[in-house]
């Protein structure tokens, strides 16, 4: 696919708020290599990864087997002239280093990090972890050293004799940062209201696509 | 993340469907891993990749290097009444294999293949393939036999404390498969209509969910 490649520090943290998902490679010991998808928060010049600190793939990480860290952003369809050309909008980082494991004093903080990233304002509605919560919970901290960004170009890219030819080219958008209306859970307790976290994810504020035509 | 295993071989076939996008993985050498993502499809009993026949990794996996091609859905994020509960609801495959490149007789139909995947119908409406394009590209299959399916719980698991509190508690459903309305090449000769095929991938036949409230 088309790329460029980009150097800005700005254009990665750009992508890495817009994302939740990092899929996180290591070697496997046996001339392979294992991808397992887990949910990602930049925390300054460090990514962090949580999980349960039973989770072998997290402990041979926090062991310091070096880590092999994609975001990826699909933005849409490309539809070009001819099949060749057709391709996909994306952003795309690859971060490579070690994991080290936060000192139990830091894990709090960096939990609420992956809280407010998920759910903006949500830490302050809900109550704090338990010490048997925290205990469980293994955080792991990768420096933003050594990586690449590909931004790959926004449109089809067909040669003139396709150009000059009568087929439609364009781009189908994805909306991937739509949210669908809240789904409360089937245990919700009669009478609780929608937090206002939640309220201010969902809300419709804009115009409705349709509205706009 | 809590999560079922799945064995279900039409349940992966499903999230196979469903994504167009996977993270491929392997073992840089070194010690290390790396993952680079790129489209995918389904034929069969087998996913293909394609991309460039300059393209290093994907000479490497040519060469029969062990892949890890792991393909992730995000379906909404659970929210809990604490942040421990928080989480996300997905869908998760990982396959294990190695990767043969498809004869060159076989690439036209393995490229329309990717092309219906991306935009159903297309194929019908662009001019063959040529010969110096095919020549320029690489399809590698890998069988469906090593895999692993991983579902998420669909709802928040609260420990009945917090349930019988008075925090919120669902499930803010992602709108993945939503897609904007097409947006015209800079490049477009006027007069040129939208195909039928981008039409029909975008048509708003259900009502907005504003509209639904």
């Amino acid at each position: 696919m088309r790329h460029r490649a980009v150097t800005d520090r700005a254009e990665l943290d750009r992508l890495l708020e817009d994302t939740f998902l990092a899929h996180v490679g290591m070697a496997d010991g046996r001339g392979g290599a294992v991808v397992i998808p887990t949910a990602i928060a930049r925390d300054g010049d460090s990514v962090l990864i949580h999980g349960s600190t039973g989770s072998g793939w997290m402990r041979q990480a926090a062991a310091g087997r070096p880590a092999c860290v994609t975001v990826t952003d699909l933005g849409g369809i490309i539809v070009a002239r001819s099949s060749f050309e057709n391709s996909l909008r994306y952003r795309s980082a690859v971060l490579f280093g070690t994991f080290t494991r936060l000192a139990e004093a830091d894990v709090p903080r960096a939990l609420d990090l992956f809280t407010e990233r998920l759910i903006p304002g949500r830490t302050a509605e809900v109550r704090p972890m338990h010490r048997r919560e925290l205990a469980a919970t293994m955080v792991l901290s990768m420096p933003i050293r050594d990586w690449s960004l590909k931004i790959s170009g926004a449109w089809p890219t067909d040669p003139l004799d396709d150009v000059a030819g009568s087929a439609w080219a364009g781009v189908i958008p994805f909306d991937a940062r739509r949210l669908g209306d809240p789904l409360p859970a089937p245990d919700l307790r009669a009478g609780i209201p929608l937090p206002a976290s939640v309220r201010a994810m969902t809300r419709r504020d804009q115009p409705e696509p349709s509205q706009m035509r």
